[in-house]
């Protein structure tokens, strides 16, 4: 599938998703969208990453034969940009179909809905729960693969990065790991799944059960991406009904260097790293038969430089007393080996 | 507020919700409908209740001056009876609002909202939440209230009835407590509140907590109802949002005699209490500076004789190291000077 990215002004620091479709879906990306930066390329900015031109707008990419354009970025609300209509317009009229993790579903929007009709193409809005989720049944633990779920201290340690790195080094290394996707970074590099910070909360355990479900007989690995965090004032319930929808064998938790303490809710400090490990394996114990083990760590050190983040993540694999990493920068065997 | 229950065929065994409207709410019941036991009297059934007529229709009320009918059964799935269509109706002709819980929602029935539009009356669904939910900001400790929300070991113990029992036992003791309803019956007796398990997962701490803000500062003590449990396959993400969202200060814990797994999953049994009060406690801990602790217990006694009803209860507080009480059939004194 050959895709744009659209990500205007915010190429590449506030591009979340523009990044993680870059580094981890199949897509071949024919542009990123971004008036800012445009003329340059993504590997300007980011070298690890697919390649691709920057362009300013649709119109440069009017003999491209595009599938898709996606949007990459989600401005804080979710709203829709007006500066942005224009782009979809242009890809709507082309037949192109757009995939938006916004808010604003798209698809309840007027004039791209009658567009999308008249041209025979799609609006896929990634953030929408299906109708037919239901309360969970308990019974993820019944499938045939080792379910290894992502945890973590706060929002935004790495929890969707890790569980694509370690799915992708799995299978390099020959084992057969799908990812469930539960947000819409996951959702839209895979091209499935369920926005379970979207869902009636009544169906949170649910959303995730259904998802295991489909898949956990076809693989013998599944890396379910975590949300949240069991000590967020806002978000943990998110977190717990995915803990108790996936009834995961192992459990990975995510943390990021010098974090101290949740993100936007400063009164609220980390407690310590054995706090996280007594909670969540405590709360998973009760609801499955599997023992659910936090078996590895890994740590974000993108902040520090090269000796520092070897000494954080030696220091957080001794906290933890489990093998951890930091995927972006290290190699994954030893982490790898204590999951798989 | 004048008001008529439609409970047909269900009253009083599988009418939980009629019954909490009986026994809690303000309002005056003019009368319970339902065909199968029209003629008799709710006293017949439940004798320490509010007593009014039970009839078979709406007809039987053409005289009188009604404000509300409220559907007070759920059947599962939460549909609409076609059977109770002309009781419906019969109340919109005549002026009359009508309050329901269904998760079919009365106000997108073309039927019923062209007749409540016609006769100038309102179509409340109590399970529809409000549209300006948010996320949690993290401060409902910030109030002036005690906050007290009753926990369960499981959903269906009677966490709705202590809070209700315990926050009227309080208000007749002369403090000033009110209730924060969480749930459809809940929400129904107060006239008031958000249903929690339906709101999107994201917003499910910042659903109670936008309540708490709304009367922590008007009352000394707030009594959340409470809804599953932390150790449900399906619904412990609400309560986790609940735990959080309302950041209390002291915390009951809710068990019903002789349950020993999960309803409706057997195959999860319960934990022991200890296992209950370290979770609820250790969960409430690194979110809020409040000190969260469970200083009581209530147990729900209903399907044992007197003596063992007490010996029941004893055992239960000798469990829970604190006092314990079944509210319906005893004194609360004791665990209400533990509370307040």
């Amino acid at each position: 599938m050959r895709v744009a990215i659209l990500a205007h002004e915010q190429f590449p620091g506030q591009a979340k998703t523009a990044l993680g479709i870059l580094r981890y879906a199949d897509y071949d990306v024919a542009a990123v969208l971004d008036r800012d930066t445009a003329g340059d390329r993504v590997n300007d900015y980011v070298p690890d990453v697919q390649d691709a031109p920057i362009v300013e707008s649709m119109d440069a990419l009017a003999d491209d034969d595009l599938d898709a354009l996606i949007i990459g970025i989600a401005p804080i609300g979710g709203g829709l940009e007006e500066s942005w209509r224009d782009d979809i317009r242009t890809a709507l009229e082309s037949g192109c179909d757009v995939i938006s993790g916004l808010h604003h579903f798209l698809s309840e929007d007027e004039e791209f809905s009658t567009l999308a009709d008249e041209h025979g193409c799609e609006l896929q809005d990634v953030r929408k729960p299906p109708e037919d989720l239901t309360v969970s049944q308990g019974i993820a633990d019944e499938v045939d693969a080792e379910v290894i779920l992502t945890v973590g201290t706060d929002c935004s340690v790495g929890k969707m990065t890790v569980s694509m790195e370690l799915a992708r080094d799995a299978r390099d290394a020959g084992y057969d790991a799908a990812i469930i996707p539960t947000g819409q970074t996951g959702i839209m590099i895979e091209g499935w799944g369920n926005p379970i910070d979207r869902v009636v909360s009544d169906f949170t355990a649910g959303a995730v059960e259904e998802m295991i479900l489909e898949k956990g007989d076809e693989h013998d690995y599944l890396f379910v991406e975590g949300q949240g965090s069991i000590v967020h004032p806002a978000y943990s319930a998110v977190t717990c009904g995915i803990l108790h929808g996936a009834m995961p064998d192992k459990l990975i938790l995510c943390d990021e260097a010098g974090r101290e303490a949740i993100h936007g809710y400063e009164s609220v400090s980390l407690p310590p790293i054995q706090t996280y490990v007594d909670l969540y394996e405590d709360l998973a114990a009760p609801v499955s038969e599997t023992e659910t083990e936090i078996v590895a760590g890994a740590l974000n050190t993108a902040d520090l430089d090269d000796e520092a983040a070897r000494e954080a993540v030696d220091a957080y694999a001794d906290d933890l007393g489990a093998p951890a990493v930091d995927v972006i920068r290290q190699d994954t065997d030893e982490v790898l080996e204590a999951l798989l």
